[in-house]
């Protein structure tokens, strides 16, 4: 780690380095001074093949991301008895898993956010572009409407009895109930993703760049064995969309606004929490 | 690592650098010269936004960690049935993940101690000051209250129904058994996070502190897989508190004592272990 | 990792030194340079003590694979209900498991391949030669036979009544559908290997090679989760054969083509994916 | 890791370093000289506290080995249902996780072997004396024995009735199954052992100990997925002397000689496959 250069991260075929891709360019920061906030517009970026790559990269990891969840929520509700598949602890496994393997995966491409609302929260704390935050966006959602849609190819007619993995609040829960796990759920996800890309902590503590995706993809598993009960688990609005839109029935649709709202109210709490209390920045005479 | 210098954990907002996050400032003890021990009281800290920052954090993480692990306990109890449920090895890896992943993203900011057990051993070992240990102490009893008041807020009446996550002696079992089962559950935990934060050892063997979170998420983990079916596993005074509270029956405070006494006990034992034997602290000439 | 010197991996007994490991001879691409694609033939190899012994510890690594997983599957199955046995998310475990702790073991060794659609996958990028890679393979189908084998020493009749676990699409799919799971399942399992292994990626990113036998053992226990219910999870060829060749009944050899196409296209996706996207080799005007 | 220096290990209170903690001895040998075979009696050893601190680690680690696991084996066993119970692979992941975090602990005190057939197998590569053997091998079982005792102390009745956690041989399999399934599974072990303390290959490839516990205890975790439903898996001669003694019926002493003879053997293997085929000792004209 001592050799790593400022100039390391601008060579190859990348003319635009990305931003604070999760747990990475943390690295670099070695003086701890303030990565200045990235521009909401960057005109140089549209003519990078880096920004593509990292858009492509962005959809294939979502897209594994809903393939891989969504078949294995399918086989646990087709199994005759929950206890002869791999059970709702499997399906969060799944979830937490996937994010660990793919921000691993994709952390140096295109930060590895795989997540509408993460993408959100490190927008709001000026880590990258508006134009980069919503070229994610786009293709994170594409991504995944093509992984859950690869699932239904797979099983069709089982896939519309069984709810195609979408979100919805539980019945015997309030929609401010779900709303609220949602938020919270998501702040515990972004909260986590912050503390990993924290210049100024992962120079100090040498632990916490090392095994950033793991805590992160641990977040995700978390999140989900608590509230899978209540609303299946969104806190990524690619994943509840990209459900919602192959599933295609009411019941999807009628609670999706709690999908998107929750997930980028949580996530901007754990901006500000971050920002404001961990890092003080408001409170600092200079940067 | 190698650039690690003294002056890193001054710089930025910090006027008072936390003692001892763990398995964080042991490397930066590269000449194995035992930290002094910390005074019990320091006056400079009070006026410290460190010292305040510290508190709010551990105060969040606890608040987190009852919300993400009670809310777990009430999806697999309300359950039809527990095979449907992420089940009660999903319960452990509900405390022992939360451990790890708040772990990971408070020990640069408070030490990561989310615990008043482990605040209690590393006072015993002089690695914080006893203003910085109550008012840990008080920020977990605050924030464990207030997370599993969310919980409750989202089902009241199952919520009570099905013990509130709250801990007590199962029948069958003596509470001579309950306070041995904490006792040696919190010495597990505590002896995994001296482990991490041994500055001798550290130094020595790269691989501890870059370690340091996992095996002590790994420690709570385990100790739930053996003692949920004796005491429901508090090994934190702050979480059973919560729940207690929260809960608010005789039964929740019958036993409430062996959730104080047992971990502390336990931690004692295990901050006698590490500075006796592996330190050997008392038998060296000078320190 | 500062120290790494480039003769550093020719010293020993070790004439010739092994091609790209996984997730080790990237950390001595400190200069970014595309290392040279491997050649097809390299007559020195046959001569040299590090050759066999490669081809030895594949052999092993794909015994004990086989060995591990196949006996849990056994355990699963005999057992008279699935909850008192460890299940079908142990059987992932397993999977998953062992690769993590095999390619631990014998990547300083052999390169960790244990699969020959791993293997498959880095000759397609050139990053062995093919002399090693048909030698590869040949070991790892033989350590597969051979630790099935031993599987079935234990236990012949159930071994036989129980299917032996060999793969085949589960009643209700297509063929196209499990080709179609094999395909897409070896693309996540060889996309992280290559991402563990990117000479250029891993130097910027220090957590990449730390963690590599981490997320590649996770990949292969999420596609576990996914995938068995449809296939049963090959995403391995020797494992395929080696299950079939022990089992040898007509249904284990109807679908085995599968097991052989499906892994070898969704490895050569992830080659081109990773060299053509990731990499950008082609646009690039010099290596 | 770059100023790890040669005199490292021999500074505190420490007159004689610990030859191969695992994982941690390693990383001192960056000129990959082949470390000197310890002697078999070296007198100085007994005159030093190191030695006995030690010992008395090994017996603290595998009092809380023992511990936790049987507790965990006898809660599943009186669950009224396996379902309400952690299960099979709760009882995988208290055996494997204990291990993690013991060896994690006690890695720099006393190498952290917490196993007989480990220390054996160590001894038999001359990485420790004959009398640090013996002595650790002593402890090892009176920790164990201990260990048992306190949990057959939170329930004697229920301890005798329910098979006290001791391994035998499970109906329907012979006695020579039993054997093979703990030399195999001893062997994956102590080869993953090998693999961690292999001073050569560490030097090499940074991510082997930085990652040392963490496989070492997976390896544990998955011998116990393929064989509990065998022999209940010993592979740890200490468990199995310890739950035997505890239990006390004549059930747990008839097969008792092969929790000693299979890890032994197995133990004997690992230490010859890694000489002679990974490290090639043999064949080298020096050392």
């Amino acid at each position: 780690m001592a050799e790593f250069r400022e100039e390391d991260v601008r060579v190859g075929a990348n003319k635009f380095s990305e931003r604070q891709p999760i747990g990475t360019a943390a690295q670099g920061d070695k003086d701890y001074v303030e990565p200045p906030a990235a521009p909401l517009f960057e005109a140089g970026e549209l003519t990078s093949w880096s920004f593509y790559r990292a858009g492509i990269a962005e959809f294939v990891a979502t897209f594994l991301f809903l393939y891989i969840t969504i078949l294995t929520v399918m086989g646990v509700k087709r199994s005759p008895s929950i206890c002869s598949s791999v059970g709702i602890q499997g399906i969060a496994w799944a979830f937490g898993g996937m994010i660990f393997a793919l921000v691993y995966c994709t952390a140096g491409i295109s930060g590895g956010h795989i997540n509408p609302a993460v993408t959100f929260g490190l927008l709001l704390a000026r880590k990258l572009s508006l134009t980069r935050a919503l070229f994610y966006m786009v293709m994170q959602c594409l991504g995944a409407i093509c992984g859950a849609g690869v699932v239904k190819g797979f099983q069709k007619s089982p896939y519309q009895q069984l709810g195609g993995g979408s979100n919805s609040v539980a019945p015997g829960y309030t929609k401010g109930d779900g709303l609220g796990a949602e938020i919270v759920g998501t702040f515990v996800l972004v909260y986590t993703v912050f503390s990993a890309t924290d210049a100024k902590r992962s120079a100090r503590d040498s632990h916490v760049p090392v095994l950033a995706p793991l805590p992160i993809g641990f977040a995700v598993f978390l999140v989900h064995l608590a509230t899978i009960p209540i609303t299946g688990t969104g806190i990524n609005p690619a994943r509840s969309l990209g459900a919602a839109i192959i599933y295609n029935r009411k019941s999807a649709w009628d609670d999706h606004w709690i999908f998107w709202v929750g997930p980028f109210i949580g996530a901007g709490l754990a901006a500000i929490y971050h920002q404001v209390v961990i890092r003080a920045i408001p409170f600092r005479s200079s940067s």
